[in-house]
């Protein structure tokens, strides 16, 4: 298992990552949180510093949740993964900053800046808009066009250019392994994204943030958690993040933007996402109906399964008895994916036409 | 000899330094150039692709002039030599830029950015509109705070970013010797402070820049000249460059803000600045009256006849007769520095005045 920002391999074991980056397992959580789906079905697994975004929800205190997206590819349920949180946390009334990560994308990708814009806008930005997201509270910006307010965008700069003060080379090398001054610039800048909503320029003041990511991405909170305790002109307060499992790619490994068998993208016209279904995603089940019948299915690695539990079926009950039905051989492969694709179906469907409505809202957005 | 950004040491050969850096001497300049103290006697002696400027002041086309300033230490003799300059191509027409390096001192030197400020504006600032800067095409900013605009601040910003992408760790480390994210970071806006007029937000279109600097300057200027001719995305006009001698310290070695009777500042009282002279001013002079008269004294290395050098006596006519007089003998030490004295009384006192004015206009430049 190595689990690094540039290379998830192995099978994860999600025990050991909390260890290996003492990170903290939720205790019950309150039926606030209970009620999202990701950490009911411990999708969401870890955290740091996950209290103070608890206590400021229960006080209706203000706290702010921030994330970025990598402007490259399709927008497949892996990222909705991000935007189903993004939109909670929206509706608990936290402050929601979402960064374009154009300027990272500059650094390691691709240096067309305009099409990195497009990207952002028409696949992250609109289906953030259909998933729900809303303008209100919400501060959608672009790396490298922080803000019309010359203050408000000298700050955000300023604060990666003074956190380049507090790290070492060592630092990122530990995060990167091959470090480039592209990769480094890139490093700050998120440092920047996720603690500048702490300035005065923006929220006023120090304020709980909370910023979910993936397991892979732990070094990088780690970074900015460290610089921030360093920077002695500002008393940030330390960052909360969430740790999410990974989604699995269609065919069982890594879901890859690279590889569009991998993943079925949020626009993908139904009837094709059910012909990759159908023929390619991993199954858990055994090779011969009479097998399936007598030592079951294993839906714990089985991909229609694990589609239903990562947000497709949103009834816990039903997917209990999809789980078991399958463990126990009365539910086949065949009828679990019938079951996934009748599911994806309708979703691809809505959330076309939510599509269509999302992209006349998207300038309130920008 | 050794020159680099970091460290100025041993006899300096310029003609070495023009040879080992690549750079030119001038040919004849125009009128226009010669009027110009600086230039007319060979302290600037040196440039890269100034024919660009000298063909933009005789089309009377647009042009920029930017330098910088380390906000540090007192205003010295040494720093106005830079705002000469600044005035001087203020008056032939060009936008001028003015960087206060704060996020630069911030990463190398002083992290307290409100003293940085201050240092900045009642240092800097207050001197160079004393000695003649008009609000008038003046962009005087800081790197932590570049515009008003957000456009603006945002398009400084992703320049440095995207220039991160363009240059490499061996680069920075051959400017540098030692390398830290800090110094990293500072180099990268540097280069944006270098190629930032010529984007569409700012002079709206690639202008020829010119830069003018000591020869320890010059690893910065080549870096920000390949960088620019890297960066596709905007077809810079390579950046042009002026180098100019640097001037005695007062015992006349190397002027030094940390140490105060190296220099003599702008706001020192005149008769304080008297007492320096006399007490501490490197003569070129012999033993005694008598060696004196009989082998003459070397002007080339007595600091009084160089400050009259360098600016505070105008007339070349008077200072030839000076270097003469003083060489031949007829001009004694004490007579030489009494002449220095008048002058700089004379230039202290009005300055001083001018001072006072140059605060109340301090707003207009803000």
């Amino acid at each position: 298992m190595r689990v690094t920002p540039w290379e998830v391999t192995g099978k994860i074991d999600y025990n050991k990552l909390i260890k290996q980056f003492g990170l903290k397992e939720f205790k019950k959580l309150p039926k606030i949180f209970q009620d999202f789906l990701l950490f009911r079905r411990n999708i969401i697994f870890a955290h740091r510093d996950f209290d103070r975004i608890q206590n400021a929800v229960k006080a209706k205190k203000p706290f702010a949740m921030m994330t970025g997206c990598m402007p490259s590819g399709k927008f497949h349920f892996g990222h909705k993964m991000v935007a189903d949180q993004i939109i909670f946390y929206q509706s608990l009334g936290a402050k929601v900053y979402i960064a374009v990560a154009d300027l990272e994308a500059y650094a390691s990708r691709n240096p067309n800046m305009e099409e990195l814009r497009k990207v952002a806008i028409e696949e992250y930005l609109t289906n953030y808009i259909a998933l729900g997201l809303k303008p209100k509270n919400c501060d959608f910006y672009f790396q490298s066009d922080r803000s019309k307010e010359g203050k408000k965008s000298s700050a955000y700069y300023k604060l990666a250019a003074m956190a380049s003060r507090h790290a070492t080379f060592n630092e990122f090398k530990a995060i990167y392994g091959a470090l480039s001054p592209g990769k480094m610039t890139a490093s700050l800048l998120q440092a920047s994204d996720m603690l500048h909503p702490q300035l005065p320029e923006f929220e006023g003041a120090p304020i709980p943030t909370v910023v979910p990511v993936g397991s892979d991405q732990d070094p990088h909170l780690r970074l900015a958690r460290d610089i921030s305790q360093r920077i002695k002109a500002h008393k940030f307060l330390q960052l909360s993040s969430t740790y999410h499992k990974f989604m699995p790619g269609l065919k069982g490994g890594k879901m890859s933007s690279s590889d569009p068998i991998t993943y079925i993208a949020l626009d993908e016209d139904s009837k094709a996402a059910k012909k990759k279904v159908n023929k390619y995603a991993f199954s858990g089940g055994q090779a011969t109906v009479e097998e399936h019948r007598k030592k079951g299915g294993n839906p714990d690695v089985d991909v229609a399964f694990q589609m239903l539990k990562y947000g497709l079926e949103t009834d816990d009950k039903k997917l209990t008895k999809i789980y078991n039905d399958y463990k126990s051989g009365a539910l086949l492969s065949g009828e679990l994916k019938a079951i996934t694709i009748e599911k994806l179906t309708k979703f691809l469907e809505q959330h076309k036409k939510n599509r269509e409505k999302a992209k006349k809202q998207i300038d309130k957005f920008l």
